[in-house]
Formats: structure tokens, C-alpha cells, sequence
């Protein structure tokens, strides 16, 4: 069955980050309706097992797919890194992840062929932005680090912060020897302190910001497939959560850069057991 | 029916920091057995609602009791603070939390009637140390703070470190105005870093350690209750976590002391509902 062009697009993440994503697409693609799911009530997922991942992965596709939506982008790096794979064998309904935008622009944009990636334990473990890289490039020589304290920094609102900087000294600082010149922000929330980030590796390291990227690749497959919308006044956001955190809204809106109306809590099992629940 | 004084005694957490109150137990208590349940999937409780935290914690009790246990500590200031009032309507078995035992401690200690309380967002915002000193000595002062970067920080095993005793300077600086001379440190975590807490409060403001106050309170309940266990050999500990995250033995092992032998990853759904699942 074909989809409808004025469908939405879902996006999941496990908590707050992939509204970046959705910012990026809202600045792209204005005129998309979009369906947000952010499973904060089992958030996070960078510190949890591949099995973990992908069985709560499938359930949040489930739910998206109940909404009716056209395509799905998964604007998590953990779930794009350790799960997504599997899932894109099962699934029908176009899927993109954050992963490979991201480590095409990084390939694209290395002179040097030396690139960094930082993310969270889970996905720098898994070894995907590697694989993913060396996929596109043999010859790609790959740094990488996880930095598990970013999101909390980042969730503190400590963006100009010298606790953040010197947390991103501790992290990067060891890169300087390996001469990269490009380094993957693989992690959504870690656009919010790309200014620090900057500063500590400097301006010769290029930042490739997966969202952005991922946007792009958004824009590409709707148009490839026929699936742009063709209204002309602006989209939507609806969001759901697994769970209202404190704080959501407030941090929520930093990340998407403008209000955010109306947040509603879904009980997954509910939706998908009972098919109620919102 | 009665409990068997050889059953084990239960202790609950979200994740690893509960370590730190079996530690106080087996230090106390050395011929307990230990059954442990860290809900690591499912971890962090500190940033979810009340009501996502009271379904959880009904879960884990339940599973804890099909082990038999003859008493449960729940070991999460979280559950503790915003979820245990309810279900010690609803439970039998002896149940104890964190939450109390730091309440009464610190009540004894204060001269000033000035009490520091630091904690997770989410057992800070509950007001449940407010309430509990309170309710135990109406004339306290208290000066509250959440403090999220201590778990990462914790977990990243930067103890001694500057970026952990700057941040301790930001969230407790201002309590030095407040003349506080006794800070509750009420999460499970915060007693890894009470070195660089004591250097930055001073040492006149005595620290109260909720995982060594809630062991003191389990021996009393069980001998109150002829529930002590009469073995003469030292009792083991046996660990669940419904996730076995990166990095939980190496963690796990500096807030026991000692080392872990066997850790046991529990699918808490196939456990409740279909009985099987270990």
C-alpha cells in the first residue's frame, strides 16, 4: 500500500535529543507534519544492551506505525547504531537513522581521512560509526570516545559552561595527536555545546552534526519516493512520551528552538497489548 | 505465615548505588544472604514520574518476593521518596527505604536545626526529606538541592577529580550561607564522592550517609522481629539486574568493595507473567 504524501513523519528518540533532528527538519522541510515519539521512561539507552535496545525499538516503531506515519526516522545514534540494522530487514516503511548522514558527511568531509567520533558509551561500543566509515572509505583512520557526561551537562543547561569545557578537554583533548580533521557528533544532544566542542578541538576540525544530516537524507528519500507533502501551510509537531520528566518542556524547547504545544504521555503497552492507552 | 530467618534479606534499586547499602549490611550483618535486583533497564528513576516509578517498584517487589526473602530494602532514595508511602499500604513483608532512617540520622546530628538534603532531581523535587524531618522535629530548617551530575560522575569513577570538585562547589556553595550543620547525601551514589563533598561543605557540617543509616535500621526490624538469620557462616549475595549494562561488574565492584561472583540478567515481564524468565 502506498502512502499518503500528507502522511507525517515519525521520529523517535529515547528521550529529548531527536527533537534536534525534528528542529532540522522543521527549518528543511516547513510544510511536514511531524509525529514524535520519545520513550523517556526507559531513557537512556546509551548505557543499555543491544537485546534491550532493539526489543524496546520495535515496540516504539509499533506505535509510530499505529499513527499512521510515511517514513520513520530513528534520531537516536544508540538505536541507529545497535539496532537499526536488524529492524531495517523486517521492516516496510522507509527508515532512516542518524548514523549513516552522519558518517557520509564525516567521509566527505575528511581531507586528511582521519576522523573523530564521540558519543554515548552504547554507541561508541558497538563500533557502527567504524563500520559505517570504513564502508564508504577503506582508508579512513577512526578516533573515537565516548562521553557520557554531555548529556547531563547538556541537560543542566551548562552549554557556555567552564565545567563543560573542561569536561570536553578531559574527552577530546587527547585527539590533538591523531590529527583528524573531521569529528562526528554522535550523540543529538551534543549540537547544543558544538561551541565548546569547537573551541577545545579547534576550527580545523570540521563538526558533523547528525542531524543535520539527517535532514538532508529526510528530504532525499520523500522526494525519490514521491512522498513530499504538497501542502502549503506550515506542519505540525504532535509529541508523545512514555513519560512526562520533569523539566521536559523546558529542556524540550532549547532543543527544538521555538514552543512546543501540547505534550501527551502514551503508555506503550497499553497502545500495543490493548490498542488504547493515549 | 511466618519468614524463615534463613531466607535471604531483599534489596531493590534502580541500578548499582544500592551496592552501597548491601555493602553496609554484609559489613554489619556478615551471615545475611543477599538477593539484589538492580531494574537496570530501566534506570535512571531520578528524572521519572511519580507514577512511571510507583508501577515499577511494584514490579521489582513482586519479583523480589517470589525469591522468598524474608524482608525487602528498597535501596533507591527515588522509590523511597515517592513511591514506598504506597506500598507499605499494600505490603505485608517487612519493607524498608532509604528515605527514614537518613531522616532520623540526620535529626539526631543537627545542633543548628539546619539540614542540607542533596539528591536526584526527582527525590528532591518530592519534598520527601522535608516532610520526613519535618514530621520528626518541626522547628528544622532545610536547604535542598538536586545535584543529577553526581551519578555520571560517579560512574565515570572521577572521585577525586577536579571537575567533580568543581561541580560540587556549584551546587553547594550556596548552602554555605543557609549555616546547615548536617547534609543528608540522599542518593546512593553521593557517599563515592563524600571526600570531595566534605572538602567543599567543611568539616564542620557532619555528613549523613542514608545507605549506612538504612543497615542500621534493617538489623534492628530483624531482630525486633526474631527474623535474624542464626547461620554461623558468612551469607552470599546473589544479583539481578533486568540489564546488564557495559561496565556493571567494574562499577558495581567499587560500590560493593569486594568482588562480584555472579550476576544474573531477569527479564522482569516473563518472570511476572509467565513465572519463567530467569
Amino acid at each position: 500500500m502506498k502512502s499518503n504524501p500528507r502522511a507525517a513523519i515519525g521520529v523517535f528518540d529515547s528521550g529529548i535529543g531527536g527533537l534536534t533532528v525534528v528542529h532540522e527538519l522543521m527549518m528543511r522541510l516547513p510544510n511536514e507534519e511531524i509525529v514524535y515519539l520519545g520513550d523517556t521512561a526507559r531513557l537512556p539507552y546509551g548505557t543499555k544492551s543491544p537485546e534491550t535496545v532493539l526489543r524496546f525499538l520495535r515496540e516504539n516503531l509499533a506505535f509510530l506505525k499505529r499513527k499512521n506515519v510515511k517514513m520513520i526516522v530513528v534520531a537516536c545514534n544508540t538505536a541507529s547504531s545497535v539496532a537499526l540494522p536488524k529492524l531495517l530487514e523486517e521492516e516496510k516503511i522507509p527508515l532512516v537513522g542518524v548514523l549513516l548522514p552522519g558518517a557520509r558527511a564525516a567521509a566527505q568531509a575528511t581531507r586528511t581521512k582521519r576522523v573523530g567520533v564521540i558519543g554515548t558509551t552504547a554507541t561508541i561500543r558497538s563500533g557502527a560509526y567504524e563500520d559505517a566509515l570504513w564502508k564508504l572509505e577503506p582508508a579512513i583512520k577512526i578516533w573515537s570516545r565516548a562521553c557520557p557526561l554531555f548529556v547531563p551537562l547538556v541537560e543542566e543547561g551548562w552549554h557556555g559552561d567552564e565545567i563543560t569545557y573542561m569536561t570536553a578537554k578531559r574527552y577530546l583533548d587527547p585527539m590533538a595527536d591523531f590529527d583528524a580533521d573531521a569529528l562526528v557528533l554522535g550523540c543529538t544532544h551534543y549540537p547544543l555545546i558544538r561551541t565548546i566542542i569547537s573551541r577545545v578541538v579547534g576550527d580545523k576540525v570540521k563538526l558533523v552534526d547528525s542531524a543535520h544530516e539527517t535532514a538532508a537524507e529526510v528530504q532525499r528519500i520523500l522526494e525519490k519516493s514521491g512522498l513530499r507533502s504538497d501542502h502549503d501551510r506550515p506542519g505540525g509537531i504532535t509529541v508523545y512520551v512514555t513519560d512526562i520528566p520533569y523539566l521536559f518542556k523546558e529542556v524540550g524547547e532549547r532543543f527544538l528552538g521555538r514552543p512546543m504545544e501540547r505534550v501527551e504521555r502514551v503508555d506503550l503497552e497499553a497502545v500495543l497489548v490493548n490498542g488504547s492507552g493515549t
